[in-house]
């Protein structure tokens, strides 16, 4: 039994070119159930329905899709058990607290948080100029391909994650991608989802479901005409190859490819509470065994015991933590092979890099070392992304090697700097700061990367080629459903026929707009 | 003599790989100057100079580039007399009032409301999260690359124009590339923003200047490590190559490539005020020898007396108004080239088409027309530009027709929808725009699209191919800031480290923050 794919609003047999299985990453076993990979057919078929039904979400404004998404937020806390069975099958990735108690109730919340803006309208930035008659905001674009990431199969996953949310609570039905290490956990998303739709009147194709395709019709989606736009996170490889093709066909896509997040210790803060670093550096590096987008894999150091010390800690905490299980095989593989490559650079191995015991996916925690000099002497080589339980420490001579190293860097989502609580590094950090402000999405003091806050101000985003544009977030409601908007002006447009967010009368009495350029709750006039 | 380039605060004889000359439009002759094509040295000098600029910018803070630009303003009024005199031998635009009393105030009135937001800091969007410790805003991206237009010498120019304003105000340095057909008055801007440079003790490459390079020159600067976005104004064909070789780099490009702009007539517009909407159109199509980017190349219109009626005048008041002056010989080629090219796919010329008087880069006011039926078989032919003083009118059979053209149109910057004043083609309307919004950037109502306001809630964009991203407006503070900037968030960032715009105190007393979900002007806690 080959599982059936979700398109036009029926879960039917895929025009398939074959099939696949994903692999329990605990047993090194495949799973029993089969699952298609969709020909040009399907993703046609699923391009035409949503192209309807983005015209029919055009009409029904914000109310019923905020309904939608909410209720779709219940349906998913209802059927937590069989979620969270499913992911931890395909995963590997803890049942508890992990997968039931920390990205279910933030995937529930997500789409809650969606649905409230959805609601609000506060994420259009609807603009007013009562004297030019001038009247603009964001309105949705089209259908949204979102193809999810390995790691997160609820938080991010293409039918339940961030980027689904968002695409949704903008007015753009979804055609999901699943991810090919946990199509079952997807399949059953999708199938709330359409609950969801039915129970709420929505068009059923605001949700779709393919679970993988050829690389080349993968392309062809991202760049059809029916597409509005694209939401991808996943390897850089694959990535890059989506954007070229998008690129030119003039289609937005949103990526988030690779990041390896520095983490950069003053010497004050390594002498002031050196352990406790230790202690959330291990926790933030070793969480999910390394498989976080925003994962510490390089910590940037200067020279001296201190450092000597936290290295040897780390080393030491590195060898004594049970080593995670990793995500797939394929994540196993890259790890090791990534490795690989920082030691073939010149990085020295401290501890890990090769395998535990055998039956799962898994390598040891691992920890490498290199000098700034190193570092310089090639830069993309040492940035090398070990996605999984795997740090590199790059330790300066001095303080100017060290901004040499960061002015080097690569764009990143995070960049972190510990720094001397009583001030001590205040004249280290400001340098520090102006180096790696630039490089990053998201600038941390005194804490670690991970750990990615819904929130109105986070910026889970960053400079090329940690994402595809340094100005959109992945992260956090309202900012995160601009990505899947164009932004529209009504000139001279009669009263009747503004959208209703531009219309005199404030839709909610809540939504803040901003009228002859103040922000106002308020009606115009 | 040849011109010298304006690098890293020098006008230098240029690296140069040749030399070429304007012409006066109005004569067909060469003008006298000597403008050289830069070799990449230049670029890589101009990048160099661009990066140190924009790392003293961001040390200045918005108060000085403020200055700067309204110092620029004051400095390009006083210099009024010359600047107009070299426009319009280089591009043959009307002394008065074109340029001396519309573009020139429009200019110096762009700058100071850039240089207003700049110190004001509204565009950057603060975001304040007390609860989670997290703050965002946006900040500079580094090195702007500008690509000026033709048609705009002052309003739209690499180093004096919307871009620029926006980009430095943003806070960051300008490379500017030359119109080649308006150099000499490029050359006079960047000397006037090179002497504001100077009064306001700005780093002097704030402001660089080139004229031209070869295309593998301009594709590999647009795709340069060191620069943080470009903004590109022109043809389609040279857009889509820088564009390719920056998305390929991961650098924001943005583009305004093409439009036709579209002007739907509904039967009980023409019927009410026929006369009056070809006196609209007639303005607006010939405005500026018809270019604008908002020119309204194509009229959609529904068979019947009423449109037969509308033609005929249309035809009489093109065929009886002077053509005016062209850009340059390139744009004349062009024109008439695309002229046949409407012909070649079948529509049919009704006047102009050839040739007026020797000695000057003009063409006969031209009307074309073509039904619905020919359109709909070839939408991308019939959608060719001809940039320039002539216009297409297409007669569809009826609404479901018109509407069905419209759903084939590509992209555009603006579409007009004119109406029953007393809402007789209130439920076509309906139908039109719902087709026709989702097209374009700016929807107006009885109105022609050329005038594009300088307002906040201006939308000078609009999706794929009118520019390279529908998030986008090239015009109106604040919003155009935003394409040279990037998102950074400060998670548990230490107090005195907050850039000003996110300080617990209100920088300014009136910059708008969201705190905690609500704008305000006050400050946290």
């Amino acid at each position: 039994m080959t599982a059936k794919v979700l398109i036009a609003g029926s879960w039917r047999d895929a025009d398939s070119v074959g099939t696949f299985q994903a692999t329990n990453p605990n047993t090194n076993e495949k799973l029993a159930a089969d699952f298609p990979i969709s020909s040009w057919a399907d993703c046609d078929a699923a391009l035409d329905a949503a192209q309807q039904a983005a015209r029919e979400m055009r009409k029904l404004g914000p109310e019923p899709i905020a309904k939608f998404l909410e209720c779709y937020a219940d349906k998913i806390e209802a059927a937590k058990d069989a979620l969270v069975e499913a992911a931890h099958a395909e995963t590997g990735l803890p049942k508890s607290p992990r997968l039931a108690d920390g990205e279910l109730p933030r995937t529930s919340g997500q789409l809650r948080a969606a649905a409230t803006s959805c609601r609000s309208g506060d994420w259009a930035l609807a603009t007013i100029d009562t004297a030019a008659g001038i009247r603009s905001c964001y309105e949705p674009l089209g259908p949204v391909c979102v193809f999810g990431p390995n790691n997160f199969p609820f938080a991010f996953g293409s039918v339940s994650g961030g980027d689904f949310a968002a695409a949704i609570a903008a007015g753009n039905p979804v055609i999901g991608k699943a991810n090919s290490s946990h199509p079952e956990t997807t399949r059953l998303f999708a199938e709330l989802a359409l609950a969801a739709a039915e129970e709420t009147a929505m068009p059923r194709a605001i949700v779709q479901l393919i679970y993988r395709t050829g690389h080349a019709d993968g392309e062809r989606l991202v760049s059809d005409p029916r597409v509005g736009a694209t939401g991808y996170t996943g390897s850089r490889s694959a990535g890059l190859k989506l954007k070229a093709a998008a690129d030119a066909a003039g289609k937005p896509i949103y990526l988030e490819l690779s990041s390896v997040n520095p983490v950069v210790l003053l010497p004050g803060a390594l002498a002031a509470r050196g352990t406790e670093i230790v202690d959330e550096f291990l926790t933030s590096a070793l969480m999910g065994t390394g498989q976080f987008c925003t994962n510490p894999g390089v910590v940037l150091a200067i020279a001296g015991e201190q450092t000597d010390q936290f290295i040897e800690s780390v080393k030491e905490r590195f060898g004594a933590a049970p080593a995670g299980t990793l995500l797939s095989p394929a994540v196993a593989v890259s790890l090791k092979s990534s490795v690989q490559q920082l030691c073939d650079f010149g990085a020295k191995l401290l501890v890990g890099g090769g395998e535990v015991e055998a039956g799962r996916c898994a390598m040891a925690n691992t920890l490498l070392t290199a000098s700034g000099k190193q570092f310089l002497g090639d830069p993309e080589g040492f940035q090398t992304e070990a996605f999984g339980n795997a740090s590199l420490i790059v330790v300066a001579d001095d303080l100017d090697e060290l901004c040499n190293v960061i002015a080097s860097l690569e764009g990143n989502l995070t960049g972190c700097i510990y720094s001397d609580p009583a001030g001590g590094d205040d004249a280290a950090y400001e340098q520090v700061a102006f180096e790696l402000t630039p490089k990053v999405g998201r600038v941390l003091n005194d804490k670690m990367p991970t750990g990615v806050a819904v929130s109105a101000a986070m910026n889970h985003g960053g400079p090329f080629p940690a994402t595809g544009h340094p100005g959109f977030t992945a992260v956090g409601v309202p900012g995160s459903l601009l990505r899947f908007a164009k932004l529209t002006s009504f000139d001279n447009v009669r009263p009747g026929r503004l959208p209703v967010l531009l219309a005199d009368k404030n839709p909610t009495g809540t939504t803040p707009r901003r009228i002859d350029g103040v922000w106002t709750t308020g009606d115009v006039g």
